[in-house]
């Protein structure tokens, strides 16, 4: 079996991104991986669903439960474009999620802006991996919007 | 038109806690209110649908926003039997929800415990209505479960 990179799995959050960034929603993607498969790929849709809480994290971690059956999410790995906010960093928390990997830093609206312990002390942080191409995405974002 | 009490309000939150309970879920229960009348309701089911996403106050804000045909919801208050946790309450920052009313507080895992400040600046925040209801059911809860 191959194993994929990091790289590969923030890339395949970031084509996520990019559907939210076509349908005008803030660009933010994420993906779940369990065993080195993606099981839940998901978008931003506050707009779309016209709800505050449907983040890429949250519906993720809502899809990847569902795929596994389980409410814990131990041996899974969330990539995600952007830092998750508290609220989905809350919700990572009680997912006991393995791996949390990110993109982008939120200086303003980041989980780390509260409090760094927010996540379940078994969860691994890691952050930065394609760091750039979610900021460019989010970046041509707010500029397209405040034209 | 009456105008209906906190209490009202707790005590409708309270029924939605007692089916929680009814179903085998931690019992909490929440309603959202605008102009006097109740527009969501909602109970814990993170067992049932299996995702630890599902707290009442998330579906009900997603239920209010539904009914309001907005994403936020400024002129609402929620009621809700015990603290939000740390996911909830930023959704509720997301919401920007007017006032926030809850039963019990959660010394453990409700969201003063991280930072107060984790609600919207406009957000009223009221505390302690019909607490004792909410935790004697909690109680019992956590009592029949030890057995």
């Amino acid at each position: 079996m191959e194993l994929f990179s990091d790289e590969y799995f923030m890339n395949e959050a970031l084509k996520q991104a990019r559907i939210a960034f076509e349908e005008g929603e803030i660009p933010v993607g994420a993906v779940i991986v369990s065993k080195n498969r993606i099981i839940a790929r998901a978008y931003n849709q506050t707009e779309k669903l016209n709800d505050v809480t449907a983040h890429a994290e949250m519906i993720a971690i809502t899809a990847a439960a569902n795929y596994m059956g389980a409410k814990y999410l131990p041996d899974c790995k969330l990539y995600v474009t952007l830092e998750p906010c508290t609220m989905c960093g809350g919700a990572l928390f009680w997912s006991q999620i393995g791996t949390v990997i990110f993109g982008a830093s939120d200086p303003k609206r980041g989980f780390r802006q509260l409090d760094s312990s927010i996540l379940h002390p078994k969860t691994q942080l890691q952050t930065g991996v394609l760091a750039q191409q979610s900021e460019e995405l989010l970046n041509e974002f707010f500029k397209k919007l405040r034209k």
